[in-house]
């Protein structure tokens, strides 16, 4: 049987609360066999640029990142949120190590044409160093990844962490050394099928599924990407993927969150 | 004949300007064999601390990091200026991969007793995880290391990067798998026989002629962490130190620079 590697999503924002952090870097601590982490950049990032005086720029709710913001993002995303979360697991005994794409050329991407929206900084992810991954994984560390890439010509990127973590996941799944499971942990239980009602999780969403949802305008917004990548990440080989709360997720109660898959698939 | 590892400690600074670091980072990258690079904080730290306004406070040169200075910190070092001199150095085929002492638990620090002078989150070394370093060099990885470590429980520490420069060093040498080579890099041209003269640096500077420059006052400021770090990790078994300007020593133009030996020999 081919070794599970569990590739594990979270938002920035879960450093902001002390218990939240807590509760989420034990869980995580506590997943057995080899794990990837990839974070996002949050809140702070923003409240950052603001002490900065710069003000956060966004449209259709992805971040403008223009020469000013860039500096900044690097400092948050690559410093504060990932060596938080580093030394958080180091504190309970998980061999992490933090990289941001640039860091033993792990994830390269190219800028985002500046048409139709110049979003500045923003890397489409071009290829995933999986020899690297491989290699950290196979000395017992847990790659945490920060929600940036680099160019290979000195300049970091800013990268979705849905994006990273769902490309990543991909590469070890085309390795096919492993089988590899993706966990994308957000606020919510997963795709819910009342907006309003947190335990209205469904328990499978196909292709299909998420198709329709996108064209009759119940799945939108922030779930699109996740979805997006999600779908992607199964067809590059990744055997299981999930959305839903981390306290859920990490504890393997995935009847309680929404599994992804390409085909129906009984949950 | 054991293989050479050098380890290269250079100032925060050299990410201000452009053309310096362009210089830098070419010359680093140009060198044959196992390396690291340790980098200071420089300047940058304290006028991001000012633009968030945290007034820096520095003690006996030393800066003084409370807790509101301790995330800015963390940012800068670990992500702005290690994360800018990674992306650089992958630029010129370097496959470099930047770490805090939390990563990989690289290195161990305790926090400095607040007596007599409470720096705040400052951190003494106390362990290098030398068998992380020989395994990332072994990956033919270039460790990139950010003046930061951590205390095991999950606190981040501010430290010397001299002091992390030679710590490494010595652990490396401690091993007796390598012959380790410390070249620590400032912007004068070594230890200088007439302190307004940069042509002036003396070809050697061993134990004795340290203790009678501390004594008499010729070696002073800044340049006494440097040689006690460096003399330290001559004691631990590093087989050359080097004190001068990178672009002398990255290009083993080493009679333009001070060698440092515990006892006299010829440079």
């Amino acid at each position: 049987m081919k070794e599970l590697i569990q590739v594990v999503k979270i938002g920035g924002n879960v450093i902001d609360d002390e218990g939240e952090l807590d509760a989420f870097l034990g869980r995580f601590a506590a997943l057995r066999g080899p794990k990837v982490l990839a974070h996002g950049g949050g809140k702070v990032a923003s409240r950052t640029l603001q002490r900065m005086g710069i003000e956060p720029v966004m449209v259709e709710g992805r971040r403008v990142t223009d020469a000013a913001s860039m500096p900044v993002i690097t400092m948050v995303y690559g410093g504060l949120v990932n060596k938080t979360l580093v030394a958080g697991l180091q504190a309970r005994h998980c061999q992490a190590l933090g990289l941001t794409g640039a860091d033993f050329d792990s994830i390269r991407a190219k800028k985002r044409p500046a048409q139709p929206v110049d979003y500045g900084f923003a890397g489409d992810v071009t290829e995933v160093n999986a020899s690297a991954f491989v290699q950290l994984l196979d000395l017992g560390v847990t790659p945490v990844l920060a929600p940036l890439t680099h160019d290979g010509a000195g300049q970091l990127l800013n990268t979705n962490a849905d994006t990273v973590a769902a490309s990543v996941a991909g590469a070890l799944a085309k390795e096919k050394e492993h089988a590899v499971r993706l966990l994308v942990c957000f606020e919510k239980s997963g795709v819910l099928a009342a907006p309003q009602d947190d335990s209205s999780a469904v328990p499978v969403l196909d292709f299909a599924a998420y198709q329709t949802g996108k064209a009759n305008g119940t799945l939108s917004g922030g779930m699109l990407p996740k979805l997006h990548n999600a779908f992607a990440a199964l067809e590059s080989g990744v055997s299981e993927a999930y959305i839903g709360k981390a306290e859920d997720l990490l504890t393997e109660n995935f009847h309680c969150a929404t599994r992804i898959a390409l085909t129906a698939v009984s949950a």
